[in-house]
């Protein structure tokens, strides 16, 4: 049995070791709360609540007296549509308050990285070759930014600060307007913003509207040779349309950190084409030292009895 | 002889093809500038103007009636030292606006390269490897910028957006000064930026007090394994401290952009470094449209009998 005033925790991963990735062990350092893999469960019946990421179908299945299942990254779709997790389940996420900045990081590292050539210069010094580039006015670039939620404005910003020609496309105006950005908004906003765009950045949310956006009839909208970063939802893009437009030009490359499938399978062929590049969904999450902050603090709500302050609304989704 | 109305230039370089690179060929295009390569000059005593990149020792010594020469670089250095250049002849700069934009996005760059570690993801992709690293908040990375003059004030503006924390070396308080950013003023000011660095990034001017700047004193105040951004000036940086700095690990590696010696012999040790990554002076330049747009207007300027607006002081030097 557990001692008073100690909560007992499960780390529900399939395809992640949580406790070394985001340092979840607590012991010797926060006695009140205990986090254990599921091999490491003597008595299931102790375990109060769960942390997760993608658990299998029948993950929550041995623990009977859960309370609270917490995802450690910031969407919780996959919690919400569990079956195993009855409706009287707290479902907390992650508000991670870096994560958009590490999302501006990732999309003007890419956009830098094309524009400027690095890999010419990286081949160059390979050969000890000194063979200088023409440089180009950033404001030359046009970049479309679809999506401007929170991670969106960050992308916005950056790029904005850097010089480039930005457009985003927006449900709606934003209250404090950057220089020199042209917002898109009303019900054509996304085929306006990408409209002759040479990098077009998707950071919209997944939803029944823009599931598949990503696909010819956007393609044909942007400058022939456009560059695609890809950092919203893998179900955004149309694979065979995404594909056709590499052949046929429309598209020069893209950045794909974001999949149907995760991971990506090995066999899948987007690893070996030279034309992408491709991370394993790192352009933005949720940061070790928050995740364990939020884990402690969800867990010490439910030892205290109260409803966990970052559990989310059922209904609304978030 | 030239017809009334048009002035002719020489171009001047003993390591470009100027009018290749900058696109400065007006033929056809504006017919009141015209601009040869100097085995294209047929009368010496017609060139009234020169736009040069590091010209030779007896480069305009062909050219009797020379009025003006310019730089198509920022820095007018090597023609105020020109044994060639009588006091009479106005030496004209080019001032790009996007010059210090240009030099903001190299240092995201290599930030953002470094500190997200795309190297490795590039090797995971060759193997189909799919392996997310552990992020950490974009504050914990701390970047001490040397020099905050319109480049430095460039480079520290865009890593502030993207959430760095960054202390500036800079000569007075700027009036505006960003928040969270820390300033660093007085004799001290170097030192005291770079104390416990992780990223040293130098766009400082080269005077008689920052020649060999780079240099063990202030390797030994960086944290250890402190990655160097050097985008201010070969100069700066003593070689035999630096390469010293790699091996006790004071260093991790570095960015090399601008050299004592350019082009970069094809012989020396750097180019072969794992460690530091060279590129062949582009962090920042001019950009080809406005050297043209400037380079028309200073000949225009000549033709019309005007000093041109675009002459530096020669004994202010800029």
């Amino acid at each position: 049995m557990a001692p008073t005033g100690t909560i007992h925790g499960v780390l529900l991963s399939d395809t992640f070791d949580l406790k070394t990735f985001y340092k979840l062990d607590f012991e010797g350092v926060h006695e009140d709360v205990r986090l254990l893999n599921p091999d490491e469960v003597e008595d299931p019946a102790a375990i109060r609540f769960a942390v997760c990421w993608l658990p299998g179908p029948d993950a929550f299945a041995p623990y009977p007296n859960l309370e609270m299942a917490m995802s450690v990254g910031a969407g919780v779709d996959d919690l919400l549509a569990h079956d195993g997790l009855g409706e009287d389940i707290a479902i907390c996420r992650v508000r991670d308050p870096y994560q958009a900045e590490l999302m501006a990081g990732f999309a003007a590292h890419e956009v830098l990285h094309l524009e400027r050539d690095f890999p010419a210069y990286a081949a160059d010094q390979a050969k000890a070759t000194w063979n200088p580039l023409p440089l180009r006015p950033p404001h030359a670039l046009k970049i479309a930014v679809l999506g401007h939620g929170s991670m969106g404005a960050a992308v916005t910003r950056a790029l904005a600060v850097l010089g480039f020609s930005v457009s985003v496309a927006c449900r709606r105006p934003p209250a404090t307007p950057i220089e020199g950005v042209t917002y898109c908004t009303g019900e054509s906003a996304i085929s306006e913003a990408a409209s002759g765009a040479d990098v077009l950045i998707n950071v919209l949310p997944l939803t029944p509207e823009t599931h598949g956006i990503l696909a010819r009839p956007l393609f044909d909208k942007v400058a022939p040779g456009c560059w695609l970063i890809q950092i919203g939802r893998g179900e955004h893009l149309n694979e065979a349309d995404f594909t056709a437009a590499l052949e046929g030009g429309q598209l020069k490359g893209a950045s794909l950190d974001v999949f149907a499938t995760e991971p990506l399978p090995a066999a899948h062929a987007f690893w070996s084409d030279p034309r992408i590049r491709i991370t394993p969904h790192i352009a933005s999450d949720t940061t070790p030292h928050i995740v364990c902050e939020q884990a402690l603090q969800s867990a010490r709500d439910v030892l205290a009895g109260k409803r966990p302050s970052l559990a989310v609304d059922r209904v609304q989704g978030y």
